[in-house]
């Protein structure tokens, strides 16, 4: 019997170490909470009625289909056993392995105020970016049917707390559809009143980005009518609203759709993996890997992705941490699917180290900043060519031919017309309720 | 102050009125309880992977955004008022108007036997879509999970229950994703083996359409891989699967994904209807109209589309009554906007007058049946060039430019590939659980 490896959850790193033992004499086994991987960089655009979901989410199993090494399982892993060499799903099931690779990614974090998630939800699946889509429309629905101008008001106004990448495109696309898509739809409102403000506990947006450019994001931001306010703290978020406190004081901020784009959490599957070796994890509940991303004492075992507290290992340099990009959990997947086949032939694993080719992020329509590292040094540019750049990069990486022509046909239609085509909200009126949204909260994030 | 007109419903009938009163000197009102138009014959694509929502759902305050008279609520109706002309919505508003159109629809109906709703979804709405998506795509899943080989035989049964044009339809595109979709995908189970039985009631499918055609349609239909089972009445479904009994006496069928296109019934709205106006209701719940589509007492009240009992008249012909399908329903929505402007004149009002230009119905790939009117006398013909004249019919009378093109690039695709793009079913492994199904089920139609 060939040795049976089993990968835990299909995300960027997942999906890139199965591909890197295609050729390896192994039983590949990959299981996933989901029955797709998701292209979790165009997840905003779902969120955002830009693109439609299958445009950005492949069936894992079809990614699979010629690659005869791999089984794909729907499934749910919820316990591990090192001695066994089993884990356990959440229906009873066993599988068996001999080298476990888990990529289980992360979840949104409130810090410690879960009871904020059903009031600003995250965006880290498909149902969560229905659920914003949702929100995001309905609001504007409901105030065109609103009489009273404070509540009007309310309802027009879209915060989005955390100035990361993430938060930055919302952001930016939530004032692009209330500035250019929705205007002229509405008969009782005007949909370019509506307010997005953009709440970041820092001092800058994009903070991983050189300070220049982190200049550049919050100039672009504001000429797209989002209204950023740096430095200021969420104190409290409920069904009407959320206060913030600043150096200016305190605030509060009425509003009906908020988005958490704050904080990051590793999988719970984290907690699992310690309480079954003993392995260390970090502040934000990622597990501490070898050089080689094994876990001590467990070789067998190694973690990658967003679940993995790991560092880059340049001979003659201090370990750096690696940030939790795609980029990251792809090199980490091919690193781990090759440490494999060095085990099996006997020889020594390598400690992993991550090439850095920079940093990208968009802010909105003709908006991004760049930040490349190039073999003739740095290359940092911002505004419509760092968009252009920015697009074509994110069509490139997406994952199977039709999705990216699909998606380049939807781009420039939209770019065109400013229309976005995916404004559908299936269930209609009782589906922005609060019952759904907490269930839509309370749900686990793909694994 | 110009005359209020108020449309309850934008499916075809609803949007065609809305549209053929563009430049009346009237002032529309839209209700619709969903934010998008949905284009209904294409519906059971959603729910095969064919097609994702947007591509055949319109935002419905998109498609009026140049027509300045009319303004877009999303709301539901809960009641209607005839002597102070108003209708009150769930959320306690109420509107009010001169001239009113009820176009709400149909829904599926059980034949009072509601409890089977949770195991057998009807298609009507895109949530009806996901469900069954979700379910097809599960039970495949499953059955890959299943080491019992009677427990994986019925999951690996689809039944479908009514053998009208939906049920040929989904019976038809089952068949085709087992058999060429699916294969080479799954490691433990063949997609091959999975057995599509049609269960239908009368003595043969499609019986609206002569009967030269219904038998070519059952022919396509099994050379599709469909087990087609005529006069066959459904006695129960249950969790696990359904029985039903015929000449060759009773059968029990195990499956854990049945659909259900068996029967229609006219919206509540009607029951509403009948208790505010005192008109009459036939036995499917349909609202018993006046030549002129408006109700006896009630000349400012118009009911079209399937909530519609209505007939066509031919001067010197017996009057027929109008089929359920999209032409009739915007034939009707352009009569009713049509005498709307005749009473507004003080003109005498049109009775309706359907044309009909035949009948189209697919069975899966290359396979459909036509039944034309032409003026040089009926042509009927079926297979491959039928499906194409279905395919080019049903994407040019798509609304909205953008969706027709996808459309065509979807199909273009899936023809060479087999493939179904839109695989993705969102919320993962507990999404096809029993309680979501029961939810889906009870939420009422797109008004």
């Amino acid at each position: 019997m060939r040795p049976q490896v089993l990968i835990i959850g299909c995300g960027f790193g997942g999906l890139e170490a199965a591909r890197a033992l295609r050729s390896a004499d192994v039983d590949i086994t990959l299981v996933d909470k989901t029955n797709h991987h998701l292209f979790q960089p165009l997840l905003y655009q779902v969120a955002t009625a830009g693109l439609s979901a299958p445009s950005i989410a492949a069936p894992i199993r079809h990614l699979f289909r010629r690659q005869r090494n791999v089984t794909t399982l729907l499934g749910e892993v919820v316990a591990i056993d090192p001695q066994a060499r089993t884990v356990a799903l959440k229906d009873g099931a066993t599988l068996h392995w001999d080298h476990l690779i888990v990529a289980a990614g992360a979840t949104h974090s409130y810090f410690g105020r879960d009871d904020w998630a059903p009031f600003a939800p995250g965006l880290k699946t498909l149902d969560d970016a229905f659920e914003i889509r949702r929100r995001v429309l309905m609001a504007f629905e409901a105030a065109e049917r609103e009489d009273d101008p404070a509540r009007r008001a309310a309802l027009l106004q879209f915060v989005v707390v955390g100035g990361g990448p993430t938060g930055v495109e919302l952001a930016g696309t939530f004032a692009e559809i209330a500035r250019h898509t929705l205007p002229g739809e509405f008969r009782r409102i005007d949909p370019r009143q509506a307010r997005v403000l953009l709440v970041e506990g820092g001092a800058r947006v994009l903070q991983s980005m050189p300070e220049r450019l982190c200049e550049r994001a919050r100039e672009q931001l504001t000429a797209l009518g989002v209204e950023v306010k740096l430095a200021a703290r969420v104190t409290g978020i409920d069904a009407e609203g959320l206060d913030i406190t600043s150096a200016a004081g305190h605030e509060r901020l009425l509003s009906r759709c908020i988005v958490w784009a704050a904080g990051v959490a590793a999988s719970p599957l984290g907690r699992t993996l310690a309480q079954a070796t003993g392995c260390t994890l970090d502040r934000a509940g990622r597990v501490v890997v070898e050089p080689d991303l094994s876990l001590q004492g467990h070789p067998n075992i190694q973690v990658i992705g967003d679940l993995a507290a790991a560092h880059s290992h340049v001979p003659g340099r201090e370990p750096r941490p690696v940030p939790g990009v795609s980029p990251g959990a792809k090199q980490m997947g091919r690193y781990a699917a090759a440490n494999i086949q060095r085990r099996l032939r006997g020889e020594a694993t390598q400690a992993f180290r991550y090439a850095d080719y920079g940093n990208l992020a968009t802010i909105g329509r003709n908006s991004a900043v760049v930040d490349l590292d190039t073999p003739a040094g740095p290359l940092r540019f911002s505004g419509y060519f760092a968009w252009l750049f920015w697009l074509f990069a994110h069509v490139w990486f997406l994952i199977g031919f039709r999705n990216r022509f699909v998606v380049l046909v939807d781009w420039a239609w939209a770019y065109w017309t400013h229309d976005r085509h995916a404004r559908v909200v299936a269930g209609g009126i009782s589906a922005a309720s609060p019952a759904s949204a907490a269930a839509a909260s309370a749900r686990p994030p793909a694994g």
